[in-house]
C-alpha cells in the first residue's frame, strides 16, 4: 500500500475497510469512497478548492446548534433529503399523505396544547383556522395521533430565529376520540431560510433563491404506524415551483381560503377577515 | 419543479444551478449533486442513516479548532487527500521530490531557527540529526527556499497536542547559498492520528488502526518553484504498508540511520548513540 496514484487509491482505500464487520457499514462506506474518489476524478479539484471545501464543511459544522443546523440545510438544498425522503417514502395509495423534508427548525417536545387552542401565543398576523383529521389507510379515524405542528410568523421567522423566552407558532396536539384536530394560528409567509451562513453563501454565489413557499409543517406519530413528516403548502404562492429545498408535492398544496369576518368553522365570531385551511392526514401501517 | 421523485430530482437540483455564471463552481457542483445522488441510490439509506451521517459531519466541524483539523483527518483517511495531492502533483522526474498529505498539524508561520540549531526545545527524546541540500529540476542549488518542519515527539505526540505554552519540534528554515539546510531533532515515532473524535470512531467502527509511521514534515517555499508539501518516512517502521493516510511513497522512505557516540556530521561530539538522516530536495519549477 505505497505509491498509491490516481488509478489505484480507491481499490486501497476499500481494501482498508475489508475487516469492518458491521456489513451495512462496510457497502455504505466502499459505496461512498467509491463515488467520492469518482467525483474528485471528474472535477479534479486544486489544492486551493480542496482547502476551500474543508474550510466550507467545517464553517457548515461550526454553525449549527440546538437552534440551527446548517448540515440539514446544506442536505436540504442539494436535494438530498428530498431523495431521502423519496427513497423511504414512495407511495401511490392516494389514502396515504405524502411526507416532505423536516427542515432545521423542528424543535422536539414543543408545548402541548388543547384542542382549538391558539398557538399565536402573542405573535401578531392574520388569524388561521386549520383543522381536519387522522386516519388510517381504510380511512378509519385515528384517536390520540400525536401531531406537532410548527410554522414561521407573518415576516418568515421561526420562534427559534427570534430569541424569544418561550416557545411560539409551535405545539403539540392530540387527535380526539374521531382522530380530529384543531388550532388557530397566524397565516405563515414564504420566507427564505438562513442566508447568514455557509449555504447562504453557495446560493448565493451560484444565482439561486434562498425562498420557500409559504407552509405549516406536520409531524404525525402513532403506535402502529409510520411517523409521516410533511408540510401543507399554500396555493398560487410564487415560489411553489423553485422552492430552495426542493420540497413541494401538489397533493400538499391546498387553498388558505380568505374568509370574511363572521362566524368560523368552530364558531368563534371573528371580527377581522381570516384564513381557513381544512386538511385530512392518512398515516400508514408501520 | 414539484412532485420530485427518485428519478428526476437530481436534473431538477442540477437546474437550479443552471444561472451560476462562474463556470467552474457551476460544474463541480453539477457533478457533486450527480455522484452524491448517485451514492444515494446505491446505498438506499433510511432517514435514520441520513440523520446520523448528518450528527457525524456535524460532530466532525464541531472538533475542529485553531490547533485540530478533524475534517482534514476525514479527507486523509478516505484517501481523499492523496487522490488530490495524485492529481495535482503527477511527476515521473526522479529529480523532483514526491509530495504527500500536509496532516492536520501544520501551523502557519513557526519560529525561525538558524543552521544546524536544535528544534527539540526542551523534549527529551533520542537525538537525530537531519541535513541535506535543496536544488532545482536540474540538480543546481536553491538558497533561501523556506523550509518549514515539523514532526512528533518520541511518543507520537506533537506540540499542539500537549498544550505547552510554546512551539517545539516545529520551525523554519532557510537554505544557505550551497542549498543547505541541518537541524537537530528527536526521532520521531510511529503515532496514532487523534481518536477521540468523528473519525478516530469511523476507524475503530471499521476496524481499521489508526497509526502512521514515523516521519517528519517538509514544506519547502521559494518564489518561482512549486510549494512542496511531503515527509521523510522511517525505513522498517512497522505502519509503511498500512498508513492509516495513505500517504506512503517509496521514494519518501529513509534509513533513520542508528550512529554510536562520536563525532556527528556536524563536528558535535555525541556521548550516546543518535539517528542520522541526509535527505535532497528537489522543487519544480512552477
Amino acid at each position: 500500500m505505497r505509491n498509491l496514484n490516481a488509478d489505484n487509491i480507491t481499490d486501497a482505500v476499500i481494501e482498508q475497510f475489508s475487516g469492518c464487520e458491521d456489513e451495512r457499514l462496510k457497502s455504505v462506506l466502499n459505496s461512498l469512497v467509491s463515488h467520492l474518489h469518482a467525483f474528485l476524478r471528474d472535477v479534479k479539484p486544486s489544492e486551493r478548492e480542496w482547502t476551500e471545501a474543508i474550510d466550507f464543511l467545517t464553517r457548515t459544522g461550526q454553525m449549527c446548534d440546538d437552534k440551527r443546523q446548517e448540515f440539514i440545510l446544506l442536505s436540504d438544498t442539494l436535494g438530498v433529503t428530498m431523495l431521502v425522503d423519496a427513497i423511504n417514502h414512495q407511495t401511490s395509495d392516494p389514502q396515504i399523505t405524502e411526507s416532505t423534508v423536516l427542515g432545521p427548525f423542528y424543535v422536539a417536545d414543543p408545548p402541548e396544547a388543547g384542542q382549538g387552542e391558539s398557538i399565536d401565543w402573542g405573535v401578531e398576523g392574520e388569524p388561521f383556522f386549520v383543522e381536519g383529521r387522522v386516519h388510517d389507510e381504510q380511512g378509519e379515524p385515528l384517536a390520540n395521533v400525536v401531531m406537532d405542528v410548527w410554522q414561521s410568523d407573518s415576516e418568515g421567522f421561526y420562534d427559534v430565529q427570534k430569541e424569544l423566552d418561550s416557545a411560539s407558532l409551535r405545539a403539540r396536539f392530540k387527535t380526539d376520540a374521531q382522530g380530529r384536530y384543531a388550532f388557530w394560528t397566524v397565516t405563515p409567509s414564504p420566507y427564505p431560510i438562513p442566508t447568514d451562513g455557509p449555504v447562504g453563501k453557495m446560493l448565493e454565489l451560484t444565482g439561486r433563491h434562498p425562498y420557500r413557499p409559504a407552509h405549516v409543517h406536520f409531524m404525525l406519530m402513532a403506535e402502529g404506524y409510520e411517523t409521516l413528516v410533511t408540510q401543507i403548502f399554500a396555493e398560487n404562492d410564487p415560489y411553489l415551483d423553485s422552492d430552495a429545498v426542493f420540497g413541494v408535492k401538489d397533493s400538499l398544496v391546498r387553498d388558505y381560503a380568505l374568509k370574511p369576518p363572521g362566524t368560523a368553522p368552530d364558531h368563534h365570531t371573528m371580527q377581522t377577515p381570516y384564513r381557513y385551511l381544512k386538511y385530512d392526514f392518512g398515516l400508514k401501517a408501520s
